[in-house]
């Protein structure tokens, strides 16, 4: 099905090479759009496009992507009245599965810490699937 | 009606401040999107973002972006199957005005050049306004 | 000398075409760099790399980075003691000649503004060169 | 020491908490990087300027990034006769160590799979301090 069995040289289980995955995603997303022209009519699309990108990543099954412009710090007037991308706009989960196992990774600017934290929410068996076929769905 | 008549120090006439604003906003399209996952289902998309991202900077009065995911060469298997965006899937087209003044610039991948060149494709007074109002710009 | 005469369909000046290409490479520093690790100690060799880096552009003949972390607000403590680039920092002169013309541009931080403000500084004929081969150019 | 004693939510070993953080650092050089000009002449300190930029992230104890530009396709000619920093040049080792443990993330562009793989080389006890001083040094 998938190419390679593990592409990992290191002897992991699956809990932890999805550990490796996660972070690879929550590190991508920052710094891959910093610096993006936003204001508040755009935000939500943008996050909307974050979540399609990082869906196309291996073992995705579920990513929210927050976008708070006004998190921003003050915005400049007239012409120059919208923000650039920063760390602090963005609250990003992320979550992979990979068969039972699944990681839940966050990525939040912590003001207390005065930091871009990301960390793993949780990881452990999937939840069993519903009887019913609603079920993994990606939030938009 | 914005902050300051003019932010530079150097004597410029209109339509040279316009030609310098269009090659901010071409190099910032370049150099912000690369990298980013793309396939053929998210293509679309992630092109309207980033025609509202620049749509959103001074200036701007039309932009268009096309995004063809096919044009970075072959694509991975399984759940390698996607890409990352790269210089020879973009074609940009920015138009900016001020007063009279119109510049359109170009960001296209030139296979013949080995390079993604960034080009003024016309400058010169806008055309007048249309009698009605159906001005069809793709102002999103 | 180079494969093309004038990349750009429309009639530009020398001049024109010169802020053109400054606002490409302003544009491109201000969303390349964003989200890059950062600290006292480090500073100075990014800047120099970004330096190099613009230096590759066509028309390039001398470019100046200031990187100062300190204008990055406040930071984290222990492991995370260092920050992320941010508009803030960075101070960047280029200039750019093409024949007898010359364009400087410039990206900096206004706080009046609250925005990241690129500005030509200088357009207009490069002096003429020293009699001695000592020119002082930062074309690192 | 440090702020926290843990930012996770979730229960995780050491070793775990390091393989989330190794991909964290790998994900990143990949999306801050790529676009930036490049040339033979600069390859090497721009790996450089990435390896201090990575040291600088938490628990990372070594780093050695290669560059290899002749690996970006054909290059330009004249004025574009420069490349601009892509997927296929990149080979990115890092080590981190947290306590006893340790682990070691590559990224490296794998042609077999037509992409840019980021794999767990290592995880496991770090090999006991040597007698001597000549320890963890970081690799320039």
């Amino acid at each position: 099905m998938t190419p390679i069995s593990s592409p990992h040289p290191a002897r992991l289980s699956r809990r932890e090479a999805l550990l490796f995955e996660a972070g690879i995603k929550l590190g991508g997303v920052f710094h891959q759009y910093l610096g993006m022209p936003v204001a508040p009519g755009t935000a939500a699309s943008v996050a909307r496009t974050i979540e399609r990108a990082v869906a196309l990543q291996p073992y995705v099954v579920d990513v929210r992507v927050r976008l708070d412009p006004s998190r921003g710090g003050p915005v400049g007037r007239g012409r120059f009245g919208y923000r650039y991308l920063v760390p602090e706009m963005l609250d990003v989960v992320v979550r992979l599965r990979d068969g039972p196992e699944e990681v839940e990774g966050r990525l939040r600017h912590r003001p207390d810490l005065r930091y871009p934290l990301m960390s793993v929410v949780r990881a452990g068996r999937a939840p069993p699937p519903r009887p019913t076929g609603a079920k993994g769905r990606r939030r938009r």
